[in-house]
């Protein structure tokens, strides 16, 4: 059955802008390294980062149809996210519908499958994460859903949950959890800063963590050379 | 059997002008979605944007003699095509065999095979859509052919026929009907820029192509939010 | 068992230099097409170019505990190669474990596994070759080895084998033909250079190289059209 | 955070035992084309034929722990299936884990990683679905969870929902629709074994779908040869 | 433009029978190594090994109505070739498919696609070479055409061309040539029906083949033990 | 330089039975998990199992000529390993050269690439464990070398180690080792003996192995239902 879901709940601005902040390692960290779309999923051009309430869309193999439902149903800030029915490479996105999210507010696009139009794209800074290049070009024949839970890439998203994006791929963060995890980020941050410094200073992770004691526990034999193997 | 043919017909220098305008997307819809390489052809630096008559190359896998062969047959503005005779990896192409090509007007090269020497290749501005980057070194020990017709990353290319490439990839227009393409692309060109305009403002695809009815046609149901699913 | 070996033989640093100075293809040449890393060993930006000594290390899947040993273990000038005990993609390296590599004087980082922090790593230009990016986490739960000989991406790497890594990818030399090396490279890029000259000013590849007889002798045939055929 | 859960709700037997007779093909079918995991999923054996209730394990990448957790929480007729948290190929299950499994009255497994043993588990007729096969041994040392949602080879598994496996592939039924799809899985069967007594007979799908209609409305046309184009 | 050709040139079936003896590998060899489809193409079961003329299918990736236009158009002895205008792992085809086209004496399937109902293709011993086993199903949506040059799995394959399959994959052999090629296997088959009576007493291929000079001549060197290198 | 070694020291014959017996996953493991191949390699028929010293061979990309220099210098039991200077699938090797080998007391063979003519390795049952099935035929043009250290599939081979494989893989082990990594095989299966009985019996892993604690220690919470989550 195709359904369209038109009122979706979204996550807090507040709380969006502060996963933004924190970028897809340290989101994806802070909620106990989960979340993570597959690695296959890069961005179009270097550089982008966002973050936005998921607007989802199930496609079918080599057609875009969906699409063009998804964008009525987005609201400023959305990011738009495309699982597909099947594995596919097609070129369903391009110049023309960036067009017409970017009227609508839309930030980006999530897509397990092609775009095109890349040149395009980067010119307008409209970022796309996507499973491939391809100018291959689809139909509109048979309608799949918008707004319905989705895997794309291999994780689970819900329409209204957090996406993250940016250079090191894209992380779902669920509606009901982001708040929790935005705080999880900030400790992280506020953590990595002091060790940043000290790293930096020469001192080595071994002292910092307190991993020798463990490796060794765990087996770990030092030797001076490679002769005494 | 190895052959060498060296006069190929090529298409008409305004023709292909006009199909280096329209790009590779715009030239694979108006052929009827058809011509396009398989998306793992890449453009080994951003930005290049060509088109030509294709010399083609069939090479031998770990083997790259065949490309010394069709520099010769090659003519200014031509673009080498090199399929290989099984799926092969190898970097066949490098600086040396671009600085060759560039002094007989050869526009670029697409090779279903490796590239190396892209550091060079991008800062002398030769363009190379490759399958990977690679710089493992060929052997010169078993002939191929130059200018037969070849397969060449999934898609048919007849020598002569015009190869247009960008950062959306690469597609093949038979010579034949080049001429009818280049006329379909600039249709294409016209009406995608009054889509743009409206798409711009605010305007739905929805209702500019009239897919409302379409769609509830073919079974989409609205639903006002996930709970009456 | 669990080895880290905290002495290991470098190469000679003028012969590192010379061999940083030739690149990945012509020190692959040089030794007789010999040592590349598989090609989808990639950098995370353009346009980085190290060689140096290789400190290795056997890390198991989704672990990257024994980074954080092989760290103490380098001298300014070092690559850490890091192989895995099994297929694996996450993101082992990132922002902080490069901050204590610089601190310790390390170059880059070769990984046959996922790298994250990509744009952090491209702003403070610690160069990393990886098989993918990936933001994914790993633990810090068994150890592995550390200056052991590992293959990594295909290629047999020992602890102080010179490493050399640029935009066509990676190629490992062992240390004791370093020198040897280092010579054959200098030959070949004399050589290219007088090559190049002539392939600028037009000659054909056909002709320096004196192809022509030996295609005849294996069997290339010449046609003027197609339509001999 | 690493949760096991105790106790599931199941789908009724009678209803899985009608899926099984369906097979994978026909209740993927069913439920309107979803469901089925990715293809890469194959059996190690030829010939097995399951369905039962699922549970989900989430493994770490090498680790295979939570495998002898879950083997404790199942009940005869059950099916493990086993996602990771990242993409892994080791051997995580093979013919000791098996042996305890059939003790329990497990009737298979499902895992998105490696499996071994399998000439044991031909003989054994303990039949598994998995990625690839591999002997690489894994760790226990970091735990995952059981009983908890897993994405699967691409395919979102709630524990209960009923899994069926076959030649064919794996499919998942969501255990409140289960009934629901054993119902439209029978009117399947019905209307396939008139079309098949008509197809053998010699009619065509042309004229049993009523479909020349609706191509000629789509834009086939006939013509008598190839020269006519 | 989607086009259905209704009559196409068929090889000779004496001619056609000679090449399913020689079978893929001698066939393959007999044209100068050429034809070959890729070598994901694997059969659903062991065993099978046909010849026929080449029913051609151009199908919309997700999409099978094309074969049933197909199958109207098969004469007994038929081989349909399925090629997909992107790349495509769905099962397009099943057990009721083969049954309307064992109906029509079609011999078996070569599919760029997902193949579904291994089990009772087995059993009813339809043959058919995929890319993959996938159980998804497709919709009828779009028409492609029957009877157009296609490129399947890397190879030109035209309307009436020779198609032979078995366990090592999948060849075609262009109509006009079929005559030639069938001597050239026949010649084939004699010489190593001679060289393996030869091979099978023990003497060596490099006495047989004569290679001893040549590899010599081409550099290969022979030393007693490994620790004279 | 392309070199040929004559003379290997070989492993005890009494020690490689002693491995074939154990089968490569109880190899691999009482080795540490070391000396698997990639399990992409896999066996062209189910159910054989042989272990043997390796004779190398490193053989160029679409090249299968040092395969006759290497049968000359084999001995009855010995496993003929092939790696490739870089990836390639080509069919290096089928039935004639089977019959050669055969002749010479050679068990198997396992290739880094394709291997063809299964339907008659399967009749004769001579064993080869490839990286895919390929009727692609290869030339005789440029040497490589017998008897020097290989990676093969990801694992290094010194000529005279003790290959292993079965249906579960390729595993190699250095021949200083053979006889200590056989010791810990017996050993292994007597433990494993012991296990099976008590699993058989019903008794659990988590008892067997006292998992229960470690698991508590590491995190692992129960909870009786999902809803508890």
């Amino acid at each position: 059955m195709s359904i369209a879901v038109r009122n979706i709940q979204r996550a807090d601005s507040a709380v969006v802008a502060r996963l933004a902040t924190a970028g897809v390692a340290t989101a994806h960290e802070a909620q106990q390294r989960s979340g993570l779309l597959q690695p296959y999923m890069r961005p179009v051009y270097a550089g982008a980062s966002i973050a936005g309430s998921a607007v989802t869309v199930l496609a079918q193999p080599g057609d875009n149809w969906m699409l063009h439902v998804a964008i009525e149903l987005c609201q400023p800030g959305d990011i738009v996210v495309v699982a597909c029915a099947s594995s596919n490479e097609d070129g369903m996105f391009g110049e023309l519908l960036a067009t017409s999210m970017r009227a609508r507010g839309v930030q980006g696009l999530i897509i397990d499958a092609g775009c095109r139009d890349v040149a395009s794209l980067t010119d307008m800074k409209f970022p796309v994460w996507s499973k491939c290049v391809s100018a291959k070009g689809t139909v509109k024949a048979t309608p799949g859903s918008v707004n319905v839970p989705v895997v794309c890439a291999g994780a689970l998203v819900q329409p209204g949950d957090v996406i993250i994006a940016d250079d090191d791929g894209v992380c779902v963060v669920p509606r009901a959890r982001a708040a929790g995890v935005a705080d999880a980020c900030d400790a992280r941050i506020l953590n990595e800063a002091a060790k940043r410094k000290r790293l930096a200073a020469g001192e080595l992770g071994l002292d910092i963590y307190g991993m020798r004691d463990k490796l060794a526990a765990a087996g770990l034999v030092y030797v001076d050379s490679g002769s005494d193997l």
